[in-house]
């Protein structure tokens, strides 16, 4: 026991807030259904919830967030007030993508009316249309002629090992995101379509993450950055401090990443297998400036603020992230006397950094335990049966001998709950008991007819069959 | 009247149909819903209906067509028995497309499940979503792990001046095609994607077309097109001759690409003025090759092949068109002995073109007025009144001085109706007008409370207020 | 010798020229040098020689051309009166270049100095290159900051079986060419960069090609087109005509381009097999217009146009050519009132095809046996000898029994004379006597201690050892 | 004097070597002719020389080094012992390139000899084409079908204010440098193509820097990192710091990337203005590693390591640099168990970047006046007289008053002596003068009928008339 706490207490569990937004205020959590659906058709849209809020001046941007609680997974709709220039950069070898190809034509035509972040991976591409045939439908955008909505957008991957189940945003989620949006508010952390994301799985860290904005106004000059960290890398702050990871063995609490970097391969292992390949990961994100440039302009500032990011988040850009830019141009002011592209691709990529580092939400507490609690035999009778978090994860629950057994009976192994044998659950609180390991596990039965996975934020709950 | 009937004689009607498909048969054109419906939500799936069926042997490919009648419009979707490599080539100047930046990364992976072609411009890139979320929803594909979907597709521009609503291939139209894909059926001409479209608007031709399909084998090797032909240019056919176009004035009947083209700007008088600019056209095409091809060898296929359809099409790859290319490999055999990627690629070029001859539908008749019926005026004040299209296209019929006229009243106008001035309608048949012109237009009366506007394939229904 | 004689009877010899240019005059074939050369170093420059004249009126346009008659191979350059914007389009599968990166960047400022296209495959680079430093060499662009040439330029393969030494154009002859440049004349045929070219190797046509331009004026607007045309397809007219092919065993005298692509792969047979791979054909190709164009413009021009000539050259664009368009606009006047891009395009592309047409030298004349020269032993005597060619290929002349024998002794084979067996040479004139075949070379014995394979425009000349 | 000297003192002179090479010697800096050439013929080239001696271990990389002194400015040329697979990735917004677009075609053959890197801007082009000519030339590559070589290669710009001429690396130079390749050798710092770089003009540092190379092995796998560092921003050690700067007015002794990018735009004053636009800097490099590797995967890993020098070079990939970044397979080894792509790309990317902390040279020892020599009027006026650097820039140094001035007198300035006014010299030792300010620049006056700009590495000498 005494092992397993002080490799406990040796995880990492930082947090330390990046660049603080002006203004900020914490929501509570949103309260998921506890019954897992069936059917994407019984979930219900959750709006504007979730993260920390972070307000900024800049009325030619409306911003909408939605989830789906019981996945959890979301996406976030960034809208203008007309439609505008926009250029790409996809640097990542996993991209997911609406669109791209027309906004590499260098048209010097302002057309884009949104763009549309989701998870839920190739299949949360339906947010992006979502969000452009509902610009039609509320007749924003008739279709007639010129009068034709596009809204472009890109996935992040949130499935596989993060949840139980396979939930993606879908087309009711992202239109409610876009009916939400609204001037002023960005909601760092876990919300919108960062609300189940991960960083640094290259790794092994696998820590919860988000969805970061920054915002920066120089004279009349504005620019927003907005992020969702999905990423194969760490998030990095500016003194080279790695800002959340599950640490391995060993590992100091405070982690520099460049210790990590020059200690490859050492520093992947014992390793991490990613059945299919590494393609899982995904950075997606968009710089918004408010002068006049033209498309190879545009192209430029997204090129030299997508390529700065591998500074924050290390390694970037790899096989294993689909990390997309988008940059807009608003064009509401001419360009600063003096300005050169370069100046504000530098000034822009610091807000993005800024960013990246709000991204990084509370980190859950690690489950320490101290005095292990009684558990009595009719207790644990209690808590056995059949637990189904959704068609693809089961697990198992049985007493035997005075201890409490959990084995995954699905398609696949319930985080630490293996599918090839059963474990032992570390009693931990009273009704709550644990799975060690570096990503530790807690199961707790505390609701009747219930398992609560790593209740909080990113919890996953099962009825009892 | 003489005037007008001899200009009339000059428009091109020709159907000259394309190298035929093995066995074919024609379907009756699907009858559409009297009323427009207000919202997509109404609408009603038609699925596998109209064109001319074109039977091949290929079960790796299943392929599902569906249609709003009431647009008209649809969808097409190619299914692959199993993930087979892509590559794509985008050489227009308008594309609409979902994730051919993946596409582009030359992995030498099978990845592809589906590629989708849909109408409704950039709103119809919902067909695309929809029809990957509805193989997870199915279950063929659960994203879990490496079991991730992946359809890509493009669409086409079908709205504007050929129809008066801007009804969209949405979730339903394409999930409906999705199920009621089968094997070794294809319908050319007015189904599917192609059930709306036109082709030759460069030259003002304007005529209605469709998509096509068309599958060769050569001892093993097979190789199957398909394109959705909404092309600038026109259809052109092996000796150089223009397939469909309503003709300018003192056009000859049969029209030479030839003389069209070297005639240009002349031929392209008086001209076409298209509000919004010319990026409203595209052909969206597919090749398949069951032999096994490497990424880059796949990439070179789309090129050489796509680049050839600038001889069935002309001119083919404007600003004013989206054209987009698939290529898919089902890796079912080795490649043929001897056979070189220049060598498919000239053989799968004349399937292609095949394909595009096959696009073009039965022309609409061209109305004449042989003897004109009279019309009492007591029949023409029962069709005196407001007929409602859709929330852009009304239209105000009156009795005046023994004569009928129409003036459009909503957003635009409504073919040869105006909206600036009242037009006199040329009594035609028992209840049936028409407005003369380069596209004549016919006003249908004989269905008590409606307005049918060019009565066939294409018609446009509308209900008296 | 009836069936050889009906054999060569059966060799297509067309020459049909294309659209002709205003003015012409033919010059003489320059006369190449006896000894072929050991290194590049002793190579002299020709420059504006062959080829048949076209003379247009564009000041802006300075064109000169060079070549080294021993390969021969050659150069040519297009320098423009001050920098202009440029764009270029890739499309084959095995492109030589020089700057397009720079080009794709979409940029709205006029860089392009020069446009150079050369023989040599990626040897010839160096072409392009060499005009860019001889721009600074001569002081036109300092390298003080603003004042940097910008060459781009593009190479076509003309080594291999189509002469007997590999002859690069270097550094010497581009700046040569540069040094030739002069307004209003252009050399349609066998000149400078298309000094030794072939088209239709798809089909085994292998016809002697050369370089091509056309030019046309519509009110202010100029728009010129050049091509160096190394198709691996056929040149095609505008009646699907083959404009130049050595046919194969019972083809008709006159082709059509429908006949060979439909018969494939027969119309490939009996098959070539080039070692190495195909990648051996490139067309490069320009297109220039006089009005202003934004960068996102030009480049669809570029698209269109370059698109289109898979019309005048079928295949085109397969993975055996390399083929790169690049686009230039002068921009001396705005765009024509109502001029749209493609519309533009639509006219430029018919340049283009003219450029092509015109690209197509007079084909060498067949050599007929008609009644066999009696050739004394003595003669033959005189003729045997050891002859070389280049570093590769040297050919070893016997005489036994009255006869004549040829073979190769080289690193390859000579034309028709084979490397691991003798030939037998059949008498055709006095001192002149062939190998027959679908490309019958024909040796030259007249010009003492000399041996000219295939006099005339492309003869290759060795020295008796 | 205090005021400036206390200036002086504030200026960033901080040599920190990175990460070294297993074993290094450092050479003297080569003597440069004192006559500045009229023109390009009459130079001679020097080869490997300069810099500081990195040896590694790998048979299969000969690399050799040229550099005309008097430009300075240089070339290297990386040249493989066998045709390689190699793959690009251009990032930066100026780029210079020879052959890239072949490249990108993902063609799964080994096609590249060599990797050339080269100084004088888009003239420097010229090295790239000498070397594949020189392949040819000395028969290693015959032209012979597939014989046929293929280097590849960019340059960046090293003219300006950097140097008082506009010598290139020509085909002289480069065929120099290809003939002295050798195994197991590369020179860090100024030398090669990297003899006359400079980094941080984005912040007004404009510190000399170089070429850098870094080697690792692991097990059997071997990487290597070549980088010619001419960046716009500045180079970044694994601490934050900036390795070389000449600091601004007031700026610390020793600064941190973070404080000057997160000052944006305040630290880019008082602001440099370069005539003609930014786009004059450039970073070019390339990773080799002996793994095998698809072109996807060698794509993947370009990419990957590309954008991992953002943290080394702050700002990268802006408008102002031409980066690119080539790749190559040299496929001796298959990859090591267990090794991922994103794996291979962390521990590449670390080995860049020590190749980046290497290129930075001994920074140049500041001029601190501390007693000033008393100089008489007639040794001052045995200084005064014409002085000619090259075409483009003279200076005139004048005797008046016991004080000795300098204006230049050519197209532009020569350091910090203007062109508008003459520039008080201030005595700093015997014979040599400096023109205080944030650059100082020495004129020394030792040498009988010469002045030598900055005496040393990068020094520039005129003849005085």
């Amino acid at each position: 026991m005494m092992t397993m706490k002080s490799r406990l207490s040796l995880m990492a569990l930082t947090l330390t807030l990046g660049a603080l937004p002006a203004q900020s205020q914490t929501t509570t959590p949103p309260t998921a259904k506890l019954n897992p659906p069936d059917s994407q058709a019984d979930l219900k849209p959750v709006v504007n919830t979730g993260g920390t809020v972070m307000n900024f001046d800049w009325p030619m941007l409306k911003i909408g967030m939605a989830e789906y609680s019981e996945g959890p997974t979301g996406v976030t709709v960034i809208r203008f007030g007309r439609k505008v220039l926009g250029a790409v950069d996809v640097r990542g070898g996993g991209p997911g993508t609406v669109n791209t190809e027309f906004l590499d034509l260098y048209y010097n035509v302002p057309e884009v009316d949104s763009v549309v972040f989701s998870g839920g991976s190739w299949y949360g591409l339906e947010s992006v249309t979502a969000v452009n045939t509902a610009l039609k439908d509320e007749g924003a955008r008739t279709g007639n002629w010129d009068n034709i909505g596009l809204a472009v957008g890109s996935i992040i991957y949130d499935f596989g090992d993060r949840r139980l189940n396979e939930i993606y945003p879908d087309k009711k989620l992202a239109q409610a995101a876009l009916r939400a949006a609204q001037t002023g508010i960005f909601r760092n952390g876990s919300a919108g379509a960062g609300r189940n994301t991960r960083s640094g799985y290259y790794f092994g860290c696998n820590a919860p993450s988000g969805q970061g904005g920054a915002f920066k106004q120089l004279g009349d000059l504005k620019v927003a950055a907005f992020t969702v960290v999905n990423a194969f890398g760490v998030v990095v702050d500016r003194d080279g401090k790695v800002k959340a990871c599950y640490g391995g063995d060993g590992w100091p609490k405070e982690l520099e990443v460049k210790d990590l970097m020059q200690n490859l391969p050492d520093s992947q292992k014992p390793g991490w297998t990613v059945p299919g390949g590494p393609k899982r990961n995904t950075t997606i994100s968009l710089i918004v400036v408010n002068q006049k440039m033209d498309p190879s302009e545009l192209k430029r500032l997204a090129v030299q603020v997508h390529t700065s990011m591998a500074r924050g988040l290390q390694p970037y850009a790899t096989m294993g992230d689909g990390d997309v830019m988008y940059a807009i141009s608003t064009a509401e002011i001419d360009a600063p006397e003096g300005m050169t592209n370069p100046q504000l691709g530098g000034i822009a990529s610091e807000v993005m950094w800024d960013a990246i580092l709000n991204s990084v939400p509370e980190q859950p507490p690690l489950p320490v335990v101290t005095s292990a609690p009684q558990v009595t035999e009719k207790a644990m009778r209690a808590y056995a049966g059949d637990y189904r978090f959704s068609n693809i994860v089961s697990v198992k629950v049985t007493a035997e001998g005075g201890k409490l057994y959990a084995q995954a009976t699905g398609e696949r192994k319930a985080y630490n709950v293996p599918k090839d044998a059963k474990v032992e659950l570390i009693a931990y609180k009273d009704g709550v008991f644990m799975v060690p390991g570096r990503y530790p596990t807690v199961l707790d039965f505390t609701t009747k007819g219930k398992l609560v996975m790593n209740p909080g934020q990113w919890q996953q709950t099962a009825a009892k069959k």
